[in-house]
């Protein structure tokens, strides 16, 4: 066998990718925004300012609520707004799936700075369902819901099952939270527009540098009294910057340019899903992508499809993915595709030629 | 009296300003980014990546640091450090002037997120000294100094009081931190390097977005086991951001740009204040302004002086400041004025005849 180049060389060397919108330098990045903003607005300052209170209140009214603020991070924005909820009910647990980026992914801010409790609802490899909730649930301050649940490949509860669990809450007193880090990418399976899906939720986060390809920040929405104190609390937590413009932009840059792409993407993930069906040696979950997401998964090792991976991308010019994970619940190593721009660009022959390649080589 | 234009066109018809480095539109900003940045440079991602680590090692070099760290703002730079200091020694209470940051503007986030407790430290009016140390301040886990106190005009302690301050916190076992938001500015002063400064502290922070004209971002340096504890409590807060090179760009081009001229500026904030010197009803502090910035405090009533700032601008094509306000000791309305490239460029001419004109009109 030939001495592949280096993972980097190959990454670098090939013109198409299957995940995102592409890789952009810096600079070329910088240069969209100077493309996009108005020549003569002036930076926020603190918060305040054209640039950002218009941003503001577009996504508020985009996700029909009375109040937004923009935020540097997603991590900021949903434990402030736990915090809050949990200070007026007076109640510190908070339930979530047990892949909540809440629970997974932020060092337990929640618990070390605010004090929160998590309690783990559902299980790993599925959505929150209704039969979840009952006397176990019923002391809970608030309830997170992650569409799509990242972790899991992009599932989606039904609206039914959605409408249902808010019929909970609301019963007992739940605060209904929605992390919405990729609620763009779940409009097209909903067939509703963000305010009638955002109805249910008592709070709302959207993030922009997913789907929409911004550089960060992040929006929590909801009634004006709380995104009144979550303004003391962005404070509190060093995250009233005197500057966010670059993130702003950027962010209302991507909410105009990809997210009427979002059923596109979606279906664009459908095509490859139905292709990887008919593959030996890689699974599809979900098998019908919701959303523009799915998880690939291997029966053979890590190491091992990685090797396979880095040869068919270094062959064929489409970049697969650049790691592999194991789930806590399941051996086999597992690899995450969202579907943007870079997905459309290379077209479904060359990704099809690319994945028959790879499952070739897993023969 | 004619009608006077409005406040906001009289500030934008002006070609000169007085405080500052210029007030410049989002895409003027965006293009000087472009123009910094090395084209082939990738995003950094999460708190790694060549643009971040780089900046980080070169900040952490000039302090004089084991390692540094980038965040989005002082306030969530300071409060960790902070909180992690007191975390080890098990003592919860920080030294501070009355006009500290952390104390005045954060919405007690020290005491919110971290439960850390204020012990303040000397007058409002001037630097903590080292007669301020005692019985009295033996208990503190740390104790912060602002180098150079912005709220009262600008002052800094000299090298010996710090020396001395530094062995008392040594003999008593107190952490020494730096409140550097305007080190660089500092600098000229003690006629040291920074890191012969830094030498003297445990941990330090410094901004990037007041002289060094940044658009954000804040670094703390310290040891390496800080440092590295820094990281988690920043991913906690919400401040490990995927992306922060805009404000790496920023500050890197403002290290370098900006900072060698902090003597000019400094030379320049003595040039006026001498003339204010000179005035009947203006008045300047600290007299001999060791750091690029000085107070204007007035006699008269603060409409009255906004009024005459107001006319004397339109008149001068010279924008002399936009707000006053009133500090807790002293009743006579006070306005910052801090020295950048605005300043030189306006040139004294241009400043002792506005100065002249706000005078004459104040008696």
């Amino acid at each position: 066998m030939a001495t592949l180049p280096s993972k980097s060389e190959i990454m670098d060397a090939c013109p198409h990718r299957l995940v995102g919108h592409g890789v952009i330098p810096i600079q070329k990045q910088l240069l969209e925004l100077v493309d996009h903003v108005d020549p003569h607005l002036a930076a926020d300052r603190y918060g305040q300012g054209e640039v950002i209170r218009r941003f503001e209140d577009k996504i508020a009214a985009c996700l029909g609520k009375e109040a937004a603020l923009f935020f540097p991070s997603g991590t900021m924005a949903q434990q402030i707004a736990l915090r809050i909820w949990s200070d007026r009910s007076g109640r510190k647990a908070v339930g979530m799936n047990p892949t909540c980026h809440i629970f997974r992914d932020e060092q337990d801010g929640y618990a070390h700075l605010h004090h929160l409790e998590a309690k783990l609802v559902g299980e790993w490899d599925r959505q929150i369902r209704p039969s979840d909730l009952g006397a176990d649930t019923k002391g809970l301050g608030s309830l997170v819901i992650e569409l799509p649940q990242r972790n899991n490949g992009g599932t989606l509860p039904t609206w039914e099952e959605l409408v249902e669990i808010k019929a909970w809450c609301k019963a007992n007193d739940v605060v209904f939270h929605l992390d919405g880090a990729r609620l763009w990418e779940a409009m097209p399976y909903y067939a509703k527009t963000e305010a009638e899906l955002t109805a249910l939720f008592d709070s709302v986060y959207v993030s922009f540098y997913k789907g929409l390809g911004g550089i960060g920040g992040a929006m929590l929405a909801g009634p004006a009294w709380l995104i009144d104190e979550a303004r003391i609390w962005q404070r509190r937590h060093g995250g009233n910057l005197i500057h966010l413009y670059p993130y702003v932009v950027a962010a209302d840059r991507g909410f105009e340019k990809y997210r009427p792409r979002m059923a596109t993407y979606v279906a664009r993930a459908q095509e490859i899903s139905r292709f990887v069906g008919k593959l030996a040696h890689v699974r599809v979950t979900p098998e019908v992508p919701p959303a523009n997401m799915m998880h690939l998964s291997f029966t053979k090792p890590q190491a091992e499809v990685e090797q396979a991976a880095l040869e068919t991308s270094n062959e064929t010019g489409l970049w697969l993915f650049g790691g592999l994970w194991v789930r806590p619940f399941a051996p086999a190593p597992v690899t995450e595709i969202s579907v943007g721009e870079a997905a459309m660009a290379a077209g479904m022959p060359l990704i099809e030629r690319a994945l028959r390649r790879l499952d070739e080589r897993l023969a």
